[in-house]
């Protein structure tokens, strides 16, 4: 037989300027380049494994673990193959089918799915309305105390950190407080925050965080970020009544390849750039700033944003796509001829969209591109 | 915080030749380094997702998915994290906590680990004794049949295709048989022959295929292959009622990075070299005989070996330690010497492994290496 075409290149990704929220924090620097080098063959981080990946002295695993576990305020740390996985694994090991836990209602459908494949009830704490999304304090207590009375126990809670919606950023320590108090271990899903802003589990108050590798934290995907609080390490991380050295939850290993040594190398500019979150935020505010200067875009979420990912209503585009020859392509057309990408095709009404890690120049480019196709030059 | 060194390199592994049969079937062809570098960032092969990463066009994994699972003639492919993965969400998919499973006495421990973390019980076939450990269609048949009287149902069978012990190759299409006439559905885990080794599921009789990408299919890790029948698909590839596109036991989706695109891109390579395994084996087989040329080196296994992967007992080695300067590592220093790598530090008694991928030159060079350590020359 012949294979197809597969057409294994992503030139016009990788050279124009791509809007597309979730490629933004996954560009990897140079060092994670040179590491994709070293470690592109098969299981090439598995040469001096003595049956713990997290273990591994050569490529430093062990190292770099312990100086995640620090940056990230944990006590302990593994890599798993992503948000998801990590979030699949603290509900399979903590929850029994059947169990109940309560989520945010600005979830990602991974939360969803992990609770689902894990057979687990869910209660929704509720956004408030349009166009704020916001998950309070407040009501997250409130729908936690009413499951509390109805259900007698809620064996996990969960946070999103920054929702991947509309960017909001929820208030983790208070909601993490409101949580421990209640007694109910939490998690707190920082696919869209860890890697970009600042994590601190403990100030959290959180028992677990989730990390994406390939979302946030400049590495090569597949490859997340599992923290815990001492407490849950024998349970999270329950060893195999056979094989004694091998977790459980981990299958033994998870991350067995380039995606780790890519995370490996990027800590050192993960964490330089985390220390500059607030120049990342400054240019994602001028941005959603210049962007509302068109009549008809408006920003959804919290006001002024608290994170790169921001959703716009967008009738001014949605009105040009009525009577455009283009119909709702347009857009994607205009925006491709300058050499921008990332909102999908036919998409006209809304889009969500991040300039995370562009220089002020190229985000002028952008303003002025988008200002151009609305009319208003 | 400072970072330590990671020592993120690998020249000694990827400049020597490398015997440790867990690195042979990873090696990446220029095509998948091409691949690696095109699709190096974070979720790069997520560009063109409408909602199912096995179904996106560009690069184009549905095509590359037809082509894979005609490849190894099964109904319907995905990829997963690795074969110890595929064989979780199998189980998951199948069995309850409390169900038993029937498995081969040479599974490797990742079987082991799938099953109790999805709290299953597990009978185990018994190979033959020392030593040539094989698994035989007799036996297998024999502890089915009774584990049958005994539990009344099993939900579940496994046979490892090529075991990481001995490199034994086990009767796929016998014992796929026997658990087809016995009702009981049937995994035949292929990470060390999928990719090397020709695979037909369903001349094997398999219900599914699980191979691993960076062990055996030139493909940078982790990825695996789940292979299996259309008629089991609505189970293991079940829908979330929440998000109807999702795949549950995939968490919506798997392989989100490089691995995928290398696995693809690695393709047309592996099919060619699979097509000439007959002189792979028979370079693997000149090796052992070879090195049973030294007294004191003995193959285990069957012999001649039917795979790639050899395990010798070696009193001759070890007899040479006990009075060596360097004890116990005169062994591996002697082989880094000569630019030979891959046999564990320490170990004298006994070891695995492969010349799978090497030239006839290579394998006299290592032979007289061997040879001249062993003090025959
Ligand atoms: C908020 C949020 N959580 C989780 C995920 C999934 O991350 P991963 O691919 O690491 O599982 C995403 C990705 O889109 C996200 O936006
Ligand atoms: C027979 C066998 N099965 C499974 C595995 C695990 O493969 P993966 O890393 O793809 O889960 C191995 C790896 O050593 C193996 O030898």
């Amino acid at each position: 037989m012949e294979c197809q075409n597969y057409g294994i290149n992503r030139t016009l990704e990788r050279e124009n300027l791509n809007l597309n929220p979730l490629q933004r924090g996954g560009v990897l620097p140079a060092a994670a380049r040179e590491a994709l080098y070293e470690f592109g063959d098969g299981y090439s981080v598995c040469d001096y494994c003595a049956g713990r990946l997290d273990e591994i002295p050569k490529p430093n695993i062990r190292g770099f673990l312990d100086d995640l576990a620090q940056f990230i305020n944990a006590d302990t740390v593994r890599t798993v193959h992503g948000a998801r996985e990590g979030k699949f694994a603290i509900m399979h090991a903590l929850c029994e089918p059947g169990d109940t836990i309560v989520v945010d209602g600005n979830s990602h459908y991974t939360t969803h799915l992990s609770a689902e494949r894990n057979k687990l009830n869910m209660i929704e704490v509720p956004s408030n309305s349009h166009p704020e999304y916001r998950i309070t304090p407040e009501k997250y207590k409130e729908v936690l105390e009413t499951a509390l009375d109805e259900k007698g126990e809620i064996k996990l809670a969960l946070l999103t950190h920054v929702d991947g919606n509309y960017g909001n950023l929820a208030d983790a320590a208070k909601i993490g407080k409101i949580c421990r108090d209640a007694g109910v271990p939490v998690v707190l899903n920082c696919a869209y925050s860890m890697g970009r802003l600042p994590i601190d589990a403990k100030a959290f108050n959180m028992d677990f965080v989730v990390g994406s590798g390939h979302k946030s934290m400049a590495a090569s995907g597949p490859i997340g970020v599992l923290g815990l609080k001492e407490e849950w390490a024998d349970l999270v991380l329950s060893r195999s009544s056979r094989h004694e050295k091998k977790e459980l939850e981990m299958l033994g290993c998870t991350s067995r390849g380039a995606p780790l040594a890519t995370l490996m190398a990027s800590l050192p500019y993960v964490m330089e750039r985390v220390s500059k979150w607030d120049e990342y935020l400054k240019i994602s505010r001028y941005f959603a700033a210049k962007m509302e200067e068109i009549e008809g875009v408006n920003q959804l979420g919290i006001k002024p944003t608290l994170h790169d990912l921001v959703r716009f209503e967008t009738p001014a585009f949605h009105k040009i796509a009525q009577n455009h020859p283009r119909r709702g392509f347009f857009l994607y057309e205009e925006l491709k001829k300058r050499k921008i990408v990332g909102i999908k095709r036919g998409q006209t009404e809304w889009f969500k969209c991040s300039v995370y890690g562009m220089t002020q120049e190229q985000v002028d480019y952008l303003v002025n591109a988008f200002h151009e196709i609305a009319g208003i030059n």
